[in-house]
């Protein structure tokens, strides 16, 4: 990029980003889009709109002003009237992949990142002691907030049910096999893979910590699995249980540095019988990263909102970091881009190792 | 906009938008630019880079993916060395600009538009009020509070900087004339009119709140313009002081909404004499928003961060105001975009008028 005047158009574009994205959601949340979607036979005017929103025709026209540069909103002049446009051909699918993304970055990061520097300086989420006097990360303060649980778990659903079922579908298990989810949470995803297997015999067990176990218990009586999953507490730092055959690793490493991230891999090598295998599930970065997207959310995620640590890798990468913790890597795929929606940030891969030798 | 993925693709970059604005301005606040700028030589690589700045290595790779996407940075494989490359080609003017307005974008909006569907539906600055249990607009807190005075007084200085040699080089101004400075804060405005003015006998007033006053003389004397310069406390909304041929109002009608913007200018017109001008000096949208920058910026600025009310309007409507309001319009200019650096934000306007009849 050589040229000045391009790089200081992009440094404005960097500039508008935060008032751009809270201007757009905020007229999802102050209904005005609702209204304007009630109103598909015609357009409406701006005191229309306020009477129907209960907010001030001037702050109508302001945050308006946006959305028609855009073509989100038309507008006509000489009826001085507002009605869908770009937004109109949003469906409902579409705006419930959207909409809780949007929720998650106002909840989780808008303020939080303004503490971005300090927490990569320090290596804490300061947000989260700053505006919750919580010291910890985001995941461990999501279980006392149920304002940062619901966001960011609104948009994980999304994700997982986006993710999950290519991975399920990737996963190569024997019959009787005896499968370990590490970092399951609350089993979700052992219940997911029981299901989706049609193996005979299969056997899944969550690993967690133990304050997961009795939310896990229920949810596989919930599911009607309690007989094909169980739970093991414990945490994945100080040891990995044995006596698998197949150890999932899903959602996990990218909140790591690579240090931890050798300790977890590392820790399920030593669990495992030689014959023995690993699938990793996670977020990574394209081996050019110039074509990506996840790059400008990412970093400043995990080192600003969430973890103060971690952040994906190329898939190249943890395909190193794999063969160097002693696996031999049989399989590492990546999502396809082309295959996804427009609007989605992060891309997968899934990397699969077997333990060759003691 | 008529294709669904066009719209997704937009969203996606909205959602991106506080991330990458707080990466970028975040390598810049750790020093890492600083760093790469200190070794021009050649490249680093990360451990280097992490070295001279204190943070972990991990972090500075994940901090670097975005700019080296953006060519901000260069990244060579080879070496695994960044260097500086889009960044290298701004002169110390331009980051003069740009940084100023990053940080102003930090510390006034970014943990404040958290609350701008609050701020909008109340008519108050939520975020003043949650971030610093402060009740009152951004001036005020701004008086309160040495970080938001000092972030949003070097954006602003760089803004007036840059656009009141303009203004004051469109003034006309008689021999003799008595000109008021409405809103004239502690009274720059009124030494700047003074000094840029080469006519006989010139004399200019500046008027605010009373509390300003002390600030205002001393400012006056500092520049050796006591004689010429004076200054009148109150309050617009109360009543504009009478005897002046000029008024003028500068960076000040944007901060209202409608309703306001008449009484003001119904307060100057009622205070001049048949023949008195009145000069406004405001930042405008476009008449085509569709080219604007300054839609994307304002209406989240004023009704999310300063005001919650407020926000720019196309010249056309102020000359309407101005009209509506008993004025001649007698002159209507906006800055040349074609000959701003492609970094500025705000478009400036000015709308002289006079006052034709009782």
């Amino acid at each position: 990029m050589s040229s000045p005047d391009a790089v200081l158009a992009k440094f404005r574009e960097y500039v508008l980003g935060p008032l751009r994205f809270m201007n757009l959601l905020s007229c999802f949340e102050l209904g005005i889009v609702d209204v304007l979607k009630g109103n598909a036979g015609g357009g409406m005017t701006a005191v229309q709109i306020a009477d129907a929103t209960g907010i001030a025709p001037h702050s109508v026209e302001q945050m308006l002003y946006l959305l028609v540069k855009e073509d989100f909103v038309s507008f006509d002049e000489s009826s001085a009237s507002y009605a869908l446009d770009g937004i109109k051909h949003l469906s409902d699918d579409d705006l419930g992949r959207v909409l809780p993304w949007m929720d998650m970055v106002k909840v989780v990061c808008l303020r939080q990142l303004y503490y971005l520097t300090e927490s990569v300086r320090t290596g804490k989420v300061v947000g989260l002691k700053e505006l919750y006097d919580f010291e910890g990360n985001f995941y461990e303060a999501s279980t006392r907030y149920p304002e940062l649980q619901a966001s960011w778990g609104a948009m994980m659903d999304q994700v997982t049910g986006f993710i999950d079922p290519w991975f399920f579908g990737n996963l190569d298990l024997p019959d009787n096999a005896k499968v370990l989810d590490v970092a399951g949470n609350t089993g979700l995803g052992a219940v997911l893979a029981y299901r989706h297997k049609r193996v005979e015999n299969l056997h899944v067990t969550c690993f967690d910590f133990p304050e997961k176990e009795a939310e896990a218990l229920e949810n596989f009586r919930a599911h009607g699995v309690q007989d094909h999953c169980s739970f093991i507490g414990g945490d994945v730092f100080d040891s990995v249980p044995k006596g698998f055959d197949v150890v999932m690793i899903k959602h996990f490493l990218d909140m790591f540095d690579k240090e931890n991230v050798f300790r977890i891999l590392k820790g399920v090598h030593e669990a495992l019988d030689v014959g023995g295998q690993v699938y990793v599930l996670v977020p990574i970065y394209p081996e050019d990263v110039k074509s990506s997207c996840s790059v400008d959310f990412f970093p400043a995620y995990f080192l600003g909102c969430t973890m103060a640590q971690g952040g994906p890798q190329k898939i190249s990468t943890y395909e190193q970091w794999m063969e160097a913790c002693g696996f031999k890597v049989t399989k590492a795929v990546s999502q396809d881009i082309s295959a996804m929606p427009p609007d989605v940030i992060p891309v997968h891969g899934i990397i699969c190792g077997t333990k060759t030798s003691p």
